[in-house]
């Protein structure tokens, strides 16, 4: 299954092959070059087989090989896998994957498990654009994010594709970037969700405080 | 107790003067000019007793007078009273005073109240920024907010207040829009748990489904 990168926008990289062999989802049992990572880039804080691309672009943008990298940073490096993310999903995926004691900047290894969910959500994303239109609808939307493990109520999913609704009359359809941001959406909010029902029975009991301290990240995210 | 308007955005048009005798909120007994709003503009929609000002802000929009205004029509309607918002703040005013069986637009009723509302909001504004500078600080706006009757954890403060924090290190400020954006969100939220905690235990029992529902609007407005 070959994809047609060239559908999304014109300055976006050609995306990674998930079928490749040199693709860092699922992980690698050694590593693209069959030496670690940490050999070859010395005091590295990426876990061992890490693909040596996501290495590079991550130290692409930390130049002062500080071991942090903040939104734009975050933006730039992603860019070179995937493609030009808007500054609203680096947020979110930001506030999803960094350390929740570390301020605005994600640390090697959450950018590498950044990396490896992209490039599970880049494969789904390809198999419900069915016409390699680069897009999907809200069925596809749907069963995409079924695929991933998430049942939202349909209601739920109308309110959610709203957000892409640009008033025209047309169908809706998100690009990757918008499908990143609402599974990160449903994602974030479902594992919220489920520390509070940890028995899984599909209701969960919050204090008000609770409750504010759960979703106000996800807004200003 | 005066308001310079000067201190916000250049373009912003002065702001009504929450003391003086004509300002809209709260509700003036009769109207501004001692007969109903209806009796002056024909079949209108809007309550007995609304402001002139009101009404002419919205009937400056609707131009086709269909009784609605959409979202880039109310943020040209507010600026005429308050000051030009950014559509971020707009879609969480729309999402939050609009018939929740409307799509997204705005009918006369649902415009008074939200004009009344901002005006409370402005005396409020105006109340804790002490030194006139067009702006509160973190503390001013929990003050504020509680004075509005929102009292917030400060873990809930702080991840609110970091959206406005331009990474500078400077201590972060918020203009009126942004503490409407803030306070519409805290607002908005405290609502919908209200909802579900009908007698005020301070907890509520949600499933997933609404646990969903009832936050993914605030995510998409």
């Amino acid at each position: 299954m070959s994809y047609h990168s060239q559908s999304y926008a014109p300055s976006a990289p050609p995306a990674p092959d998930p079928n490749g062999s040199g693709y860092p989802y699922p992980p690698a049992p050694t590593n693209y070059y069959g030496h670690t990572s940490y050999g070859s880039h010395g005091q590295s804080d990426f876990p061992p087989g890490t693909h040596p691309e996501v290495i590079r672009s991550f130290q692409m943008v930390d130049r002062d090989r500080s071991g942090f990298i903040d939104e734009s940073e975050l933006q730039l490096a992603l860019s070179s896998g995937y493609q030009r993310f808007s500054l609203g999903t680096i947020r979110l995926l930001m506030f999803l994957f960094k350390n929740p004691r570390d301020s605005l900047r994600i640390r090697p290894k959450e950018f590498a498990a950044l990396w490896s969910c992209l490039g599970q959500w880049r494969a789904i994303f390809e198999r419900f654009d069915r016409d390699r239109s680069g897009k999907i609808d809200s069925m596809e939307l749907r069963d995409a994010l079924y695929s991933l493990g998430y049942a939202i109520p349909p209601s739920v999913l109308q309110v959610l594709i709203s957000r892409y609704d640009d008033g025209s009359g047309r169908r809706v359809e998100l690009n990757f970037d918008s499908f990143v941001e609402c599974g990160m959406i449903v994602k974030g909010l479902t594992e919220k969700f489920k520390e509070k029902d940890p028995r899984y029975t599909g209701s969960a009991t919050l204090t008000y405080d609770t409750f504010m301290s759960m979703i106000i990240p996800f807004l200003v995210a």
